[in-house]
Protein backbone atom coordinates (compact mmCIF):
# COMPACT_ATOMS: atom_id res chain seq x y z
CA UNK A 1 0.00 0.00 0.00
CA UNK A 2 1.59 3.28 -0.62
CA UNK A 3 2.74 4.64 2.53
CA UNK A 4 2.43 8.47 1.86
CA UNK A 5 -1.53 8.94 1.35
CA UNK A 6 -3.27 12.60 1.09
CA UNK A 7 -3.77 12.93 4.22
CA UNK A 8 -1.71 11.22 6.90
CA UNK A 9 0.43 8.45 7.41
CA UNK A 10 -1.72 7.39 10.59
CA UNK A 11 -3.96 4.48 10.34
CA UNK A 12 -6.34 4.00 13.79
CA UNK A 13 -7.24 0.59 14.83
CA UNK A 14 -10.43 0.54 17.42
CA UNK A 15 -9.78 -2.67 19.36
CA UNK A 16 -6.45 -4.21 20.04
CA UNK A 17 -7.63 -7.77 20.63
CA UNK A 18 -6.28 -10.82 18.52
CA UNK A 19 -7.32 -8.65 15.14
CA UNK A 20 -6.95 -5.65 16.32
CA UNK A 21 -3.75 -6.28 17.88
CA UNK A 22 -2.19 -8.34 14.72
CA UNK A 23 -3.45 -5.30 12.30
CA UNK A 24 -1.20 -3.05 14.91
CA UNK A 25 1.99 -5.06 14.61
CA UNK A 26 2.05 -5.88 10.89
CA UNK A 27 0.91 -2.15 10.08
CA UNK A 28 3.49 -0.92 12.06
CA UNK A 29 6.07 -3.38 10.05
CA UNK A 30 5.00 -2.03 6.97
CA UNK A 31 5.77 1.94 7.96
CA UNK A 32 2.43 3.21 9.18
CA UNK A 33 2.08 4.68 12.56
CA UNK A 34 -0.59 3.40 14.27
CA UNK A 35 -2.99 4.99 16.77
CA UNK A 36 -4.91 2.19 19.11
CA UNK A 37 -7.82 2.84 20.65
CA UNK A 38 -8.96 0.53 23.92
CA UNK A 39 -11.80 0.93 26.86
CA UNK A 40 -9.92 0.60 29.56
CA UNK A 41 -6.50 1.77 30.95
CA UNK A 42 -5.18 -1.71 31.94
CA UNK A 43 -5.62 -2.55 28.22
CA UNK A 44 -3.51 0.54 27.59
CA UNK A 45 -0.96 -0.66 29.54
CA UNK A 46 -0.52 -4.05 28.22
CA UNK A 47 -0.90 -2.80 24.70
CA UNK A 48 2.17 -0.50 25.27
CA UNK A 49 4.33 -3.98 26.60
CA UNK A 50 3.01 -5.28 23.62
CA UNK A 51 3.90 -2.49 21.62
CA UNK A 52 0.84 -2.93 19.39
CA UNK A 53 0.65 0.59 18.21
CA UNK A 54 2.91 3.48 18.52
CA UNK A 55 0.44 5.46 20.37
CA UNK A 56 -2.27 3.83 22.65
CA UNK A 57 -4.80 5.80 24.47
CA UNK A 58 -8.87 5.58 25.84
CA UNK A 59 -9.53 8.73 23.81
CA UNK A 60 -11.35 8.52 21.08
CA UNK A 61 -9.49 11.81 19.55
CA UNK A 62 -6.54 10.00 18.79
CA UNK A 63 -7.70 8.86 15.82
CA UNK A 64 -8.31 12.83 14.71
CA UNK A 65 -5.29 12.54 12.41
CA UNK A 66 -5.97 9.22 10.89
CA UNK A 67 -6.72 8.46 6.93
CA UNK A 68 -7.72 5.16 8.07
CA UNK A 69 -9.94 3.45 11.04
CA UNK A 70 -10.26 -0.33 11.02
CA UNK A 71 -12.73 -0.58 13.79
CA UNK A 72 -12.05 -4.20 15.44
CA UNK A 73 -14.65 -4.22 18.15
CA UNK A 74 -16.25 -7.69 19.40
CA UNK A 75 -19.48 -7.52 16.72
CA UNK A 76 -22.08 -6.23 19.50
CA UNK A 77 -19.85 -3.30 20.28
CA UNK A 78 -19.33 -3.11 16.62
CA UNK A 79 -23.00 -3.08 15.94
CA UNK A 80 -23.92 -0.54 18.86
CA UNK A 81 -20.77 1.87 18.31
CA UNK A 82 -20.63 4.74 21.60
CA UNK A 83 -21.22 8.15 20.03
CA UNK A 84 -18.01 9.05 21.26
CA UNK A 85 -16.55 6.70 18.84
CA UNK A 86 -18.73 7.97 15.90
CA UNK A 87 -17.83 11.54 16.66
CA UNK A 88 -14.44 10.68 16.64
CA UNK A 89 -14.17 9.32 13.21
CA UNK A 90 -12.75 11.58 10.73
CA UNK A 91 -15.39 12.19 7.75
CA UNK A 92 -12.76 12.35 4.76
CA UNK A 93 -11.23 8.92 6.65
CA UNK A 94 -11.68 5.69 4.85
CA UNK A 95 -13.74 3.61 7.97
CA UNK A 96 -13.74 -0.30 7.78
CA UNK A 97 -14.73 -3.30 10.28
CA UNK A 98 -13.73 -6.96 10.78
CA UNK A 99 -16.85 -8.08 11.82
CA UNK A 100 -17.49 -11.92 10.90
CA UNK A 101 -21.35 -11.05 9.50
CA UNK A 102 -21.91 -8.17 7.36
CA UNK A 103 -25.36 -7.71 6.41
CA UNK A 104 -26.05 -6.06 10.03
CA UNK A 105 -23.07 -4.38 9.44
CA UNK A 106 -23.75 -2.36 7.00
CA UNK A 107 -27.15 -1.65 8.02
CA UNK A 108 -26.02 -0.28 11.14
CA UNK A 109 -22.95 1.67 9.45
CA UNK A 110 -23.76 2.57 6.02
CA UNK A 111 -25.82 5.28 8.14
CA UNK A 112 -22.69 6.26 10.05
CA UNK A 113 -20.16 6.87 7.70
CA UNK A 114 -20.72 7.67 4.10
CA UNK A 115 -16.61 6.05 3.58
CA UNK A 116 -17.65 2.87 5.63
CA UNK A 117 -16.32 -0.55 3.87
CA UNK A 118 -17.57 -4.27 5.00
CA UNK A 119 -14.49 -6.23 5.89
CA UNK A 120 -14.03 -9.57 7.24
CA UNK A 121 -10.22 -10.88 7.57
CA UNK A 122 -11.00 -14.93 7.51
CA UNK A 123 -7.75 -15.13 10.21
CA UNK A 124 -7.88 -16.38 14.16
CA UNK A 125 -6.33 -18.26 16.27
CA UNK A 126 -8.05 -19.70 19.70
CA UNK A 127 -7.26 -16.61 21.47
CA UNK A 128 -8.87 -13.53 22.86
CA UNK A 129 -7.79 -10.43 24.05
CA UNK A 130 -4.76 -7.82 24.36
CA UNK A 131 -2.41 -10.70 24.69
CA UNK A 132 -3.56 -12.13 21.53
CA UNK A 133 -1.88 -10.26 18.98
CA UNK A 134 0.32 -11.93 16.67
CA UNK A 135 2.74 -10.95 13.50
CA UNK A 136 1.69 -12.47 10.09
CA UNK A 137 -1.84 -13.42 10.91
CA UNK A 138 -3.48 -12.30 7.83
CA UNK A 139 -1.00 -13.54 5.14
CA UNK A 140 -2.40 -15.91 2.54
CA UNK A 141 -5.64 -15.78 4.23
CA UNK A 142 -8.93 -14.71 2.34
CA UNK A 143 -9.99 -10.41 3.12
CA UNK A 144 -13.36 -10.29 2.06
CA UNK A 145 -15.35 -6.67 1.56
CA UNK A 146 -18.68 -6.51 0.66
CA UNK A 147 -19.53 -3.45 -1.38
CA UNK A 148 -22.91 -2.38 -2.56
CA UNK A 149 -23.83 0.43 -4.99
CA UNK A 150 -23.72 3.17 -2.74
CA UNK A 151 -19.92 2.06 -1.57
CA UNK A 152 -17.25 4.79 -2.59
CA UNK A 153 -14.81 3.22 -4.81
CA UNK A 154 -11.71 4.77 -3.85
CA UNK A 155 -12.62 4.08 -0.14
CA UNK A 156 -12.80 0.25 -1.78
CA UNK A 157 -9.19 0.36 -3.22
CA UNK A 158 -7.86 1.80 -0.11
CA UNK A 159 -9.14 -1.04 1.81
CA UNK A 160 -8.08 -3.35 -0.96
CA UNK A 161 -4.45 -2.43 -1.39
CA UNK A 162 -4.57 -2.84 2.40
CA UNK A 163 -5.47 -6.10 2.66
CA UNK A 164 -3.24 -6.62 -0.03
CA UNK A 165 -0.11 -5.39 1.41
CA UNK A 166 -0.98 -7.56 4.57
CA UNK A 167 -0.74 -11.25 2.22
CA UNK A 168 -4.34 -11.83 2.63
CA UNK A 169 -6.66 -12.57 -0.55
CA UNK A 170 -9.03 -10.66 -1.61
CA UNK A 171 -12.70 -11.77 -2.00
CA UNK A 172 -15.56 -9.25 -2.76
CA UNK A 173 -19.06 -10.35 -2.42
CA UNK A 174 -22.96 -9.24 -1.20
CA UNK A 175 -23.28 -8.92 1.65
CA UNK A 176 -26.06 -11.56 1.65
CA UNK A 177 -23.70 -13.79 -0.03
CA UNK A 178 -21.07 -13.81 2.30
CA UNK A 179 -23.69 -14.30 5.71
CA UNK A 180 -24.34 -17.38 3.78
CA UNK A 181 -21.21 -18.72 2.96
CA UNK A 182 -20.17 -18.36 6.56
CA UNK A 183 -23.54 -19.69 8.28
CA UNK A 184 -22.10 -22.92 5.85
CA UNK A 185 -18.49 -23.29 6.38
CA UNK A 186 -18.14 -21.26 10.04
CA UNK A 187 -21.10 -20.63 11.82
CA UNK A 188 -22.44 -24.45 11.37
CA UNK A 189 -19.57 -25.90 12.05
CA UNK A 190 -19.82 -24.61 15.35
CA UNK A 191 -23.11 -26.00 16.19
CA UNK A 192 -22.61 -29.17 14.72
CA UNK A 193 -18.99 -29.63 16.91
CA UNK A 194 -20.94 -28.17 20.40
CA UNK A 195 -24.07 -30.39 19.99
CA UNK A 196 -21.44 -33.24 19.92
CA UNK A 197 -19.99 -32.40 22.78
CA UNK A 198 -22.99 -31.81 24.58
CA UNK A 199 -24.77 -35.09 24.01
CA UNK A 200 -21.13 -36.09 25.45
CA UNK A 201 -22.60 -33.63 28.61
CA UNK A 202 -26.08 -35.21 28.48
CA UNK A 203 -24.55 -39.13 28.84
CA UNK A 204 -25.48 -39.92 32.34
CA UNK A 205 -23.65 -43.37 32.64
CA UNK A 206 -20.78 -42.38 34.32
CA UNK A 207 -18.64 -45.34 33.73
CA UNK A 208 -19.24 -44.96 30.27
CA UNK A 209 -18.42 -41.34 30.20
CA UNK A 210 -14.57 -42.50 31.96
CA UNK A 211 -14.21 -44.59 29.51
CA UNK A 212 -15.02 -42.14 26.48
CA UNK A 213 -12.52 -40.08 27.94
CA UNK A 214 -9.75 -42.58 28.11
CA UNK A 215 -10.33 -43.54 24.51
CA UNK A 216 -11.38 -39.80 22.92
CA UNK A 217 -8.45 -39.31 20.53
CA UNK A 218 -7.53 -37.05 17.72
CA UNK A 219 -10.59 -37.30 16.14
CA UNK A 220 -12.32 -36.31 18.68
CA UNK A 221 -10.45 -33.38 19.67
CA UNK A 222 -10.50 -32.06 15.90
CA UNK A 223 -14.18 -32.37 15.45
CA UNK A 224 -14.94 -30.76 18.58
CA UNK A 225 -12.58 -27.79 18.61
CA UNK A 226 -14.72 -25.28 17.45
CA UNK A 227 -17.74 -26.39 19.46
CA UNK A 228 -15.51 -25.66 22.43
CA UNK A 229 -14.51 -22.42 21.42
CA UNK A 230 -15.47 -18.85 23.13
CA UNK A 231 -19.11 -18.65 23.92
CA UNK A 232 -19.33 -15.34 23.68
CA UNK A 233 -17.94 -15.30 19.89
CA UNK A 234 -20.12 -18.23 18.87
CA UNK A 235 -23.21 -16.46 20.72
CA UNK A 236 -22.30 -13.22 18.90
CA UNK A 237 -21.96 -15.28 15.13
CA UNK A 238 -25.44 -16.77 15.73
CA UNK A 239 -27.62 -13.77 17.24
CA UNK A 240 -26.06 -11.74 14.05
CA UNK A 241 -27.12 -14.48 11.25
CA UNK A 242 -29.85 -16.38 12.99
CA UNK A 243 -31.49 -16.28 9.88
CA UNK A 244 -28.90 -18.25 7.43
CA UNK A 245 -27.96 -20.60 10.65
CA UNK A 246 -31.15 -21.22 11.04
CA UNK A 247 -31.15 -22.37 7.20
CA UNK A 248 -27.96 -24.26 7.61
CA UNK A 249 -29.40 -26.38 10.80
CA UNK A 250 -32.45 -27.36 8.72
CA UNK A 251 -30.29 -28.34 5.69
CA UNK A 252 -27.97 -30.15 8.10
CA UNK A 253 -30.65 -32.27 9.90
CA UNK A 254 -31.80 -33.80 6.57
CA UNK A 255 -28.24 -34.75 5.53
CA UNK A 256 -28.25 -36.15 9.07
CA UNK A 257 -31.38 -37.98 9.00
CA UNK A 258 -30.47 -39.40 5.41
CA UNK A 259 -27.34 -41.01 6.62
CA UNK A 260 -29.39 -42.41 10.03
CA UNK A 261 -31.86 -43.54 8.15
CA UNK A 262 -29.21 -45.67 5.65
CA UNK A 263 -27.62 -47.10 8.63
CA UNK A 264 -31.01 -48.03 10.05
CA UNK A 265 -31.72 -50.00 6.91
CA UNK A 266 -28.31 -51.20 7.10
CA UNK A 267 -27.56 -50.33 3.40
CA UNK A 268 -23.75 -50.86 3.72
CA UNK A 269 -23.04 -50.16 -0.14
CA UNK A 270 -25.26 -46.66 -0.21
CA UNK A 271 -23.10 -45.64 3.20
CA UNK A 272 -20.16 -46.67 1.57
CA UNK A 273 -20.63 -44.79 -1.29
CA UNK A 274 -22.07 -41.20 0.51
CA UNK A 275 -19.31 -41.50 2.57
CA UNK A 276 -16.93 -41.50 -0.84
CA UNK A 277 -18.75 -38.64 -1.79
CA UNK A 278 -18.13 -36.41 1.29
CA UNK A 279 -14.81 -37.99 1.09
CA UNK A 280 -14.08 -36.43 -2.63
CA UNK A 281 -15.78 -33.14 -2.03
CA UNK A 282 -13.54 -32.27 0.89
CA UNK A 283 -10.53 -31.47 -0.70
CA UNK A 284 -12.14 -28.88 -2.09
CA UNK A 285 -13.19 -26.88 0.87
CA UNK A 286 -8.82 -27.34 3.10
CA UNK B 1 7.31 -58.14 27.84
CA UNK B 2 9.77 -60.99 28.51
CA UNK B 3 11.37 -61.98 25.14
CA UNK B 4 11.98 -65.65 25.71
CA UNK B 5 9.20 -67.57 26.45
CA UNK B 6 8.28 -70.88 27.28
CA UNK B 7 7.20 -71.61 23.45
CA UNK B 8 9.27 -69.40 20.89
CA UNK B 9 10.34 -65.82 20.41
CA UNK B 10 8.38 -65.40 17.33
CA UNK B 11 5.00 -63.05 16.99
CA UNK B 12 3.00 -63.62 14.08
CA UNK B 13 0.92 -60.67 12.65
CA UNK B 14 -1.70 -61.26 10.39
CA UNK B 15 -1.77 -58.71 8.27
CA UNK B 16 0.44 -55.72 7.17
CA UNK B 17 -1.31 -52.60 6.96
CA UNK B 18 -1.16 -49.36 9.30
CA UNK B 19 -1.91 -51.13 12.52
CA UNK B 20 0.02 -55.05 11.44
CA UNK B 21 3.09 -53.02 9.99
CA UNK B 22 3.35 -51.07 12.51
CA UNK B 23 2.89 -53.31 15.01
CA UNK B 24 5.86 -55.27 12.89
CA UNK B 25 8.51 -52.47 13.22
CA UNK B 26 8.43 -52.13 16.92
CA UNK B 27 8.12 -55.85 17.81
CA UNK B 28 11.21 -56.24 15.81
CA UNK B 29 13.17 -53.12 17.74
CA UNK B 30 11.91 -55.14 21.01
CA UNK B 31 13.84 -58.37 20.05
CA UNK B 32 10.98 -60.25 18.85
CA UNK B 33 10.92 -62.57 15.67
CA UNK B 34 8.07 -61.48 13.33
CA UNK B 35 6.31 -63.24 11.13
CA UNK B 36 4.33 -61.68 8.74
CA UNK B 37 1.35 -62.97 6.98
CA UNK B 38 -0.55 -60.97 4.17
CA UNK B 39 -2.91 -61.89 1.44
CA UNK B 40 -1.56 -61.22 -2.13
CA UNK B 41 2.85 -61.60 -2.97
CA UNK B 42 2.41 -57.81 -3.98
CA UNK B 43 2.24 -57.17 -0.49
CA UNK B 44 4.84 -59.56 0.31
CA UNK B 45 7.19 -57.58 -1.75
CA UNK B 46 6.43 -54.10 -0.39
CA UNK B 47 6.48 -55.60 3.01
CA UNK B 48 9.75 -57.00 2.64
CA UNK B 49 10.99 -53.52 1.01
CA UNK B 50 9.70 -51.72 4.11
CA UNK B 51 11.31 -54.68 6.74
CA UNK B 52 7.86 -55.01 8.27
CA UNK B 53 8.35 -58.69 9.34
CA UNK B 54 12.13 -60.70 8.97
CA UNK B 55 9.66 -63.64 7.84
CA UNK B 56 6.92 -62.15 5.03
CA UNK B 57 4.48 -64.32 3.60
CA UNK B 58 0.87 -65.43 1.76
CA UNK B 59 1.03 -68.63 3.50
CA UNK B 60 -0.47 -69.54 6.91
CA UNK B 61 2.15 -72.38 7.79
CA UNK B 62 4.77 -69.55 8.81
CA UNK B 63 2.52 -68.64 12.21
CA UNK B 64 3.07 -72.47 13.15
CA UNK B 65 6.14 -72.01 15.19
CA UNK B 66 4.80 -68.53 16.78
CA UNK B 67 3.31 -68.00 20.73
CA UNK B 68 1.54 -65.22 19.80
CA UNK B 69 -0.72 -64.49 16.78
CA UNK B 70 -2.09 -60.50 16.13
CA UNK B 71 -4.88 -60.52 13.75
CA UNK B 72 -4.38 -56.83 11.93
CA UNK B 73 -6.97 -57.55 9.16
CA UNK B 74 -9.65 -54.94 8.55
CA UNK B 75 -12.80 -55.65 10.60
CA UNK B 76 -14.65 -57.44 7.50
CA UNK B 77 -12.05 -60.15 7.29
CA UNK B 78 -11.53 -60.58 10.78
CA UNK B 79 -15.16 -61.15 11.45
CA UNK B 80 -15.17 -63.87 8.86
CA UNK B 81 -11.48 -65.41 9.12
CA UNK B 82 -10.45 -68.11 6.49
CA UNK B 83 -10.70 -71.45 7.62
CA UNK B 84 -7.27 -72.31 6.32
CA UNK B 85 -5.96 -68.57 8.52
CA UNK B 86 -7.75 -70.52 11.66
CA UNK B 87 -6.72 -73.99 10.85
CA UNK B 88 -2.90 -72.60 10.75
CA UNK B 89 -3.13 -70.63 14.27
CA UNK B 90 -1.15 -72.81 16.95
CA UNK B 91 -3.60 -74.26 19.79
CA UNK B 92 -1.57 -72.95 22.32
CA UNK B 93 -0.64 -69.75 20.43
CA UNK B 94 -2.18 -66.46 22.51
CA UNK B 95 -4.64 -65.09 19.49
CA UNK B 96 -5.40 -60.99 19.83
CA UNK B 97 -7.11 -58.10 17.31
CA UNK B 98 -6.84 -55.14 16.75
CA UNK B 99 -10.54 -54.34 15.73
CA UNK B 100 -12.51 -51.52 16.79
CA UNK B 101 -15.62 -53.01 17.84
CA UNK B 102 -15.42 -55.64 19.97
CA UNK B 103 -19.09 -57.44 20.36
CA UNK B 104 -19.16 -58.88 17.40
CA UNK B 105 -15.26 -60.29 17.70
CA UNK B 106 -15.86 -61.99 20.94
CA UNK B 107 -19.06 -63.44 19.41
CA UNK B 108 -16.95 -65.10 16.61
CA UNK B 109 -13.65 -65.46 18.26
CA UNK B 110 -14.12 -66.98 21.85
CA UNK B 111 -15.94 -70.01 19.91
CA UNK B 112 -13.11 -70.44 17.31
CA UNK B 113 -9.70 -70.13 19.85
CA UNK B 114 -9.29 -70.79 23.63
CA UNK B 115 -6.57 -68.33 24.13
CA UNK B 116 -8.23 -65.72 21.82
CA UNK B 117 -7.91 -61.80 23.57
CA UNK B 118 -10.17 -59.07 22.34
CA UNK B 119 -8.04 -55.70 22.05
CA UNK B 120 -8.30 -52.73 20.31
CA UNK B 121 -4.97 -50.13 20.23
CA UNK B 122 -6.39 -46.74 19.80
CA UNK B 123 -4.17 -45.40 17.23
CA UNK B 124 -3.97 -44.23 14.00
CA UNK B 125 -3.27 -42.02 11.22
CA UNK B 126 -4.96 -40.93 7.75
CA UNK B 127 -2.88 -43.49 6.21
CA UNK B 128 -3.87 -47.50 5.42
CA UNK B 129 -1.73 -49.91 3.38
CA UNK B 130 1.26 -51.82 2.96
CA UNK B 131 2.98 -48.27 2.94
CA UNK B 132 1.41 -47.07 6.10
CA UNK B 133 3.09 -48.75 8.70
CA UNK B 134 5.25 -46.61 11.16
CA UNK B 135 7.32 -46.49 14.11
CA UNK B 136 6.01 -46.43 18.05
CA UNK B 137 2.28 -45.55 16.63
CA UNK B 138 1.07 -46.93 19.92
CA UNK B 139 3.52 -45.27 22.55
CA UNK B 140 1.12 -43.66 24.88
CA UNK B 141 -1.63 -44.53 23.53
CA UNK B 142 -4.82 -46.49 24.73
CA UNK B 143 -4.78 -49.69 24.11
CA UNK B 144 -8.25 -51.64 25.18
CA UNK B 145 -8.87 -55.00 26.10
CA UNK B 146 -12.29 -56.75 27.19
CA UNK B 147 -11.63 -59.98 28.90
CA UNK B 148 -14.97 -61.36 29.59
CA UNK B 149 -15.64 -64.59 32.12
CA UNK B 150 -14.31 -67.28 29.82
CA UNK B 151 -11.03 -65.25 29.25
CA UNK B 152 -7.83 -67.03 29.97
CA UNK B 153 -5.82 -65.20 32.20
CA UNK B 154 -2.16 -66.07 31.02
CA UNK B 155 -3.23 -65.28 27.86
CA UNK B 156 -4.53 -61.71 28.60
CA UNK B 157 -1.38 -61.16 31.01
CA UNK B 158 0.68 -61.92 27.74
CA UNK B 159 -1.39 -58.81 25.59
CA UNK B 160 -1.03 -56.55 28.64
CA UNK B 161 2.75 -57.09 28.85
CA UNK B 162 2.97 -56.61 24.57
CA UNK B 163 0.92 -53.61 24.98
CA UNK B 164 3.02 -51.73 27.93
CA UNK B 165 5.89 -52.82 25.86
CA UNK B 166 4.17 -50.64 23.02
CA UNK B 167 4.31 -47.74 25.59
CA UNK B 168 0.43 -48.38 25.42
CA UNK B 169 -1.86 -47.54 27.93
CA UNK B 170 -3.82 -50.75 28.92
CA UNK B 171 -7.54 -50.60 29.74
CA UNK B 172 -9.43 -53.39 30.41
CA UNK B 173 -13.34 -52.88 30.11
CA UNK B 174 -16.52 -55.09 29.10
CA UNK B 175 -16.76 -55.32 25.40
CA UNK B 176 -20.79 -53.84 25.32
CA UNK B 177 -19.12 -51.12 27.19
CA UNK B 178 -16.15 -50.54 24.91
CA UNK B 179 -18.56 -50.76 21.74
CA UNK B 180 -20.68 -48.58 23.64
CA UNK B 181 -18.13 -45.64 24.42
CA UNK B 182 -16.31 -45.87 20.63
CA UNK B 183 -19.75 -45.14 19.35
CA UNK B 184 -20.12 -42.23 21.18
CA UNK B 185 -16.28 -40.89 21.14
CA UNK B 186 -15.05 -42.15 17.62
CA UNK B 187 -17.95 -43.45 15.17
CA UNK B 188 -20.27 -41.05 16.28
CA UNK B 189 -18.11 -37.59 15.22
CA UNK B 190 -17.47 -39.39 12.01
CA UNK B 191 -20.99 -39.17 11.12
CA UNK B 192 -21.52 -36.04 12.80
CA UNK B 193 -18.44 -34.67 10.57
CA UNK B 194 -19.60 -36.61 7.23
CA UNK B 195 -22.84 -34.60 7.33
CA UNK B 196 -21.54 -31.54 7.53
CA UNK B 197 -19.87 -32.37 4.15
CA UNK B 198 -22.91 -33.99 2.62
CA UNK B 199 -24.71 -30.16 3.59
CA UNK B 200 -21.98 -28.86 1.89
CA UNK B 201 -22.59 -31.00 -1.40
CA UNK B 202 -26.31 -30.99 -1.18
CA UNK B 203 -25.90 -26.74 -1.70
CA UNK B 204 -27.17 -25.85 -4.90
CA UNK B 205 -26.17 -22.31 -4.90
CA UNK B 206 -22.94 -22.86 -7.17
CA UNK B 207 -22.17 -18.99 -6.57
CA UNK B 208 -22.42 -19.70 -2.89
CA UNK B 209 -20.38 -22.97 -2.54
CA UNK B 210 -17.91 -21.36 -4.25
CA UNK B 211 -17.48 -18.36 -1.85
CA UNK B 212 -17.74 -20.89 0.87
CA UNK B 213 -14.70 -22.87 -0.71
CA UNK B 214 -12.34 -19.67 -0.44
CA UNK B 215 -14.01 -18.95 2.97
CA UNK B 216 -13.37 -22.29 4.36
CA UNK B 217 -10.46 -22.03 7.00
CA UNK B 218 -9.59 -24.18 9.36
CA UNK B 219 -12.11 -24.96 11.74
CA UNK B 220 -14.11 -26.59 8.62
CA UNK B 221 -10.93 -28.44 8.18
CA UNK B 222 -10.97 -29.96 11.42
CA UNK B 223 -14.41 -30.21 12.00
CA UNK B 224 -14.81 -32.75 8.65
CA UNK B 225 -11.81 -34.37 9.04
CA UNK B 226 -12.82 -37.38 10.14
CA UNK B 227 -15.74 -37.69 8.57
CA UNK B 228 -14.10 -37.45 5.01
CA UNK B 229 -11.70 -40.67 6.21
CA UNK B 230 -11.84 -43.79 4.82
CA UNK B 231 -15.38 -45.02 3.38
CA UNK B 232 -14.47 -48.74 3.88
CA UNK B 233 -13.45 -48.16 7.56
CA UNK B 234 -16.33 -45.76 8.20
CA UNK B 235 -19.15 -48.34 6.76
CA UNK B 236 -17.39 -51.37 8.77
CA UNK B 237 -17.40 -49.38 11.90
CA UNK B 238 -21.12 -48.52 11.32
CA UNK B 239 -22.29 -52.18 10.04
CA UNK B 240 -20.43 -53.83 13.02
CA UNK B 241 -21.32 -51.53 16.01
CA UNK B 242 -25.20 -50.59 14.34
CA UNK B 243 -27.31 -50.56 17.90
CA UNK B 244 -25.19 -48.04 19.23
CA UNK B 245 -24.47 -45.98 16.61
CA UNK B 246 -27.94 -45.33 16.21
CA UNK B 247 -28.68 -44.62 20.31
CA UNK B 248 -25.84 -41.99 19.94
CA UNK B 249 -27.40 -40.51 16.60
CA UNK B 250 -30.55 -40.32 18.56
CA UNK B 251 -28.87 -38.87 21.60
CA UNK B 252 -26.94 -36.48 19.25
CA UNK B 253 -30.24 -35.11 17.23
CA UNK B 254 -31.59 -34.27 20.45
CA UNK B 255 -28.47 -32.14 21.50
CA UNK B 256 -28.55 -30.33 18.29
CA UNK B 257 -32.66 -29.98 18.14
CA UNK B 258 -32.45 -28.43 21.89
CA UNK B 259 -29.34 -25.53 20.31
CA UNK B 260 -31.74 -25.11 17.35
CA UNK B 261 -34.47 -24.00 19.66
CA UNK B 262 -32.78 -22.12 21.87
CA UNK B 263 -31.50 -20.23 18.09
CA UNK B 264 -35.02 -20.08 17.19
CA UNK B 265 -36.40 -18.62 20.25
CA UNK B 266 -33.30 -16.18 20.16
CA UNK B 267 -32.28 -16.84 23.89
CA UNK B 268 -28.93 -15.42 23.45
CA UNK B 269 -28.09 -15.74 27.33
CA UNK B 270 -29.00 -19.55 27.46
CA UNK B 271 -27.30 -19.81 24.07
CA UNK B 272 -23.84 -18.75 25.94
CA UNK B 273 -24.49 -20.91 29.05
CA UNK B 274 -24.93 -23.96 26.52
CA UNK B 275 -21.59 -22.75 25.00
CA UNK B 276 -19.89 -22.04 28.16
CA UNK B 277 -20.76 -25.76 29.00
CA UNK B 278 -19.36 -27.15 26.04
CA UNK B 279 -16.48 -25.21 25.77
CA UNK B 280 -15.68 -26.42 30.08
CA UNK B 281 -15.87 -30.18 29.34
CA UNK B 282 -13.94 -30.75 26.18
CA UNK B 283 -10.79 -30.67 27.73
CA UNK B 284 -11.20 -33.92 29.68
CA UNK B 285 -11.69 -34.91 26.34
CA UNK B 286 -9.06 -33.96 24.60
Amino acid sequence: MEQNTKQSNCIGIVGLGLIGGSLGLDLQSLGWTVHGLTHRQLTVNKAKERKLAQVISTDPKILSNCSLVIIALPLAELLKPEPELINALPKSAVITDVGSVKTPVLKVWRKLHPRFIGSHPMAGTAKAGVEAGTKNLFNQRPWISTPEESTDNEALEIVHQLALSLGSQWITAKAEMHDQAVALISHLPVLVSAALLKTIRNEENSSLLALAKDLASSGFADTTRVGGGNPKLGTAMMSNNTAEILRAITSYRSSLEAIEKIILREQWKELESELEKTQAIRPDFV
